[in-house]
């Protein structure tokens, strides 16, 4: 084994994440959907760094990189992610990988520190084929069937096929070993603008929010759009407008401080210029870390739906398509966290949650688990343009390495 | 030439429906898009009734049905469409079609009036293709290069394509002859409630009203839906929804009596339930036969987005995509359709602007045009339960054959 120094090398983790970078690079972000050549591609790039970290390399039958040590003592699992959303960002996944590995090389060759550092990259943590595949499929969470039925949501693609095309037929897909690892910690980008906006460097994750999501649908009558007198329409997507902006109106007195809620796709149907839209659909979503704030914000929305049916020329009906409880970040992570910030980046670290979906959330149900963020330059993120401060990177991994020693001296 | 009685049979003008109902049926309705198998057979279905008309029938290179007379004296031009919508009315356009097949067969025999019917079905009148290919083709305004460029609006076939497979190809398109015609009458169904709430059985049309149609382009910035924070996003989904709102309370105080306005088509983009809309795009459309009116409406649209741009979050373009002038109805073919309407129809009529663009707008511009409506039961529209009662059918014949025979009297 190389003889690493047993400090984070700040120059050689800049030089990892523009090499993943450089492998389906988008303008100055990356292309690299789950399965896509270049992100089978960086999936064998770190699959043969790992044994620089003292790591036996593995790619399983879901497309998970896992690295195992033989040192004895305890094991800290740490990672994230290597593809991207399409058109998307080069740090959202890449950098809690490479952190990760730089966190292997630094202290499993460090006689001075019990136990090693383990390194995963999850498959499909963007959700092209589905909900955290590869992190769940290493809890047990995974079926046969549910890969048979996958498909790419863009392309339409079997995952079989995709698969298939990745050389991963046949092999089989690894288990997390109950009781192996002291839990798990993964480094993320920010993806909002809490650190940057307060001069911060790092987020200590303290929970990760549920995300609730309905299909709200609004039933009028479709009819011509030249011929039909204003007072007689019952146009269905005027009505979804005036919720939309109703929503907005009344929700925050009833949210919690950090909650959110977007429509991020509206449908009319039929969808012509010349046609009073006789159906529209849109699909909301609540997130929150709160399942009470979640309860009280669901019970008006379904209020309101109630109000216009009642009042209205349109019907509504309000379907929850998905719920996804809180996931609860360990406490002597955060406390080990902490202290490496004040060690490392002057203390300069906040308590927050985190509002978007991150394999920690799978990982939290069979071990302790933790998160850690680096500020997003202007909060930018599943774009091509996200970025972070070279300066915060480095800062970041020093946080990070020292944050996996402290928790595995215990 | 079978001697047919000189007044209209009811049960022929039903049977004849029905027929064209039979090609293309769907549930009540028909499917029957410009040149699909349905539409074709339809065509040919007519040519084969003209001589009964005493009418010579052609069917010409862009699919417009013409039957034309050796009958001495003046000629009237009669006809509608017999393509629909998808999934769409049997009456929308066929009804025009066989009333003016019954007035030829009524008239064209009749030695007590001078001239004749000349029957037209103008092909794609519902847009599949173009805007009003086959009148505008028939008075001149259709060049080779448009019909080179022109593709299905659903299926994106090549109207070249249609052409071939229609067996048209090589076919010369017909022109008007300027001169021949004292003028074209054209009847449809209401497609609106003016005439069954009022329980009257004929409107008599006095314009086309124009159409005007905007695509409005909202910009904000894409983000993350569960990182960042309410205070911090520029949705442009919901800057739309809040333009749409604004636009139904505020257009009544600005508006004519008749005008109407249509958001038909929302766009997100994304679109994805996890990422909130950096662009939304709304098709909206205006229509009233007062170009004043219009101005007023668009100078108040441009205003409120000017608005919005300077104080919100988000930025407005207003970008005007079609204009239409309305079309004016020949005065002395309204006094013939009323004196029809009070000899066979109890005086039963009113005076009524159409809200529909139809090909008699693009006849006006070459010769006197008018037009005759018929009651639609609940006004339905551009849907297969669209509906006339039979009984009102029959009357709309009477009205449209006796407003012929007075129209060639002179």
């Amino acid at each position: 084994m190389p003889d690493y120094r047993s400090h984070v090398d700040g120059a050689r983790v800049l030089a990892d994440l523009n090499a993943l970078r450089a492998i389906g690079a988008y303008k100055t972000g990356v292309h690299k959907p789950t399965f896509s050549e270049p992100h089978i591609r960086s999936l064998h790039w770190l699959a043969q760094r790992l044994p620089e970290a003292g790591l036996t390399a593995e790619i399983d039958g879901i497309g998970n990189v896992l690295g195992t040590s033989a040192k004895q003592g305890p094991k800290l699992l740490a990672g994230s992610h290597l593809e991207s959303q399409n058109y998307a960002g080069w740090l959202d996944g890449p950098l809690g990988v490479v952190y990760a590995l730089e966190a292997a090389r630094v202290i499993n060759c460090d006689p001075n520190v019990p136990g090693a550092v383990e390194v995963a990259a999850w498959c499909d943590e963007e959700g092209h084929f589905g909900s955290f595949l590869g992190s769940r499929s290493y809890v047990g969470g995974v079926t046969e069937a549910e890969i048979d039925t996958a498909r790419d949501r863009s392309s339409g693609k079997a995952m079989r096929d995709a698969l298939r095309e990745a050389d991963l037929t046949g092999r089989p897909r690894t288990n997390c070993e109950r009781g192996r690892h002291i839990g798990y910690l993964e480094a993320h980008i920010e993806q909002g603008q809490t650190l940057e906006s307060s001069g911060l460097k790092i987020g200590v994750v303290t929970s990760i929010v549920g995300i609730w999501q309905y299909r709200i649908a609004f039933t009028g009558e479709q009819n011509h759009a030249g011929t039909t007198r204003m007072a007689d329409r019952r146009d269905a997507g005027l009505a979804l407008a005036r919720f939309c902006v109703e929503i907005d109106n009344r929700f925050p007195a009833s949210c919690g401080p950090r909650t959110v809620w977007t429509t991020g796709r509206i449908t009319l149907d039929p969808g012509a210029p010349s046609i009073i839209p006789g159906g529209a659909e849109m699909l909301f979503q609540i997130r929150d870390d709160d399942p009470d704030v979640i309860a009280r914000l669901e019970q008006l929305l379904r209020g309101m739906a109630a109000d216009v049916s009642a009042q209205d020329r349109c019907t509504v009906a309000v379907e929850c398509i998905r719920t996804g409880a809180p996931a609860l970040i360990d406490a002597s992570f955060q406390h080990a966290i902490e202290a490496a910030s004040t060690a490392c980046a002057g203390g300069k670290s906040i308590r927050m949650p985190s509002g978007a979906g991150h394999d920690a959330q799978v990982l939290a149900t069979v071990m302790p688990s933790a998160m850690l963020f680096v500020p997003s330059i202007g909060g930018i993120s599943h774009h091509w343009t996200e970025n972070t401060d070279d300066a915060d990177i480095v800062t970041g991994a020093e946080v990070y390495v020292d944050a996996c020693r402290r928790l595995l001296k215990g």
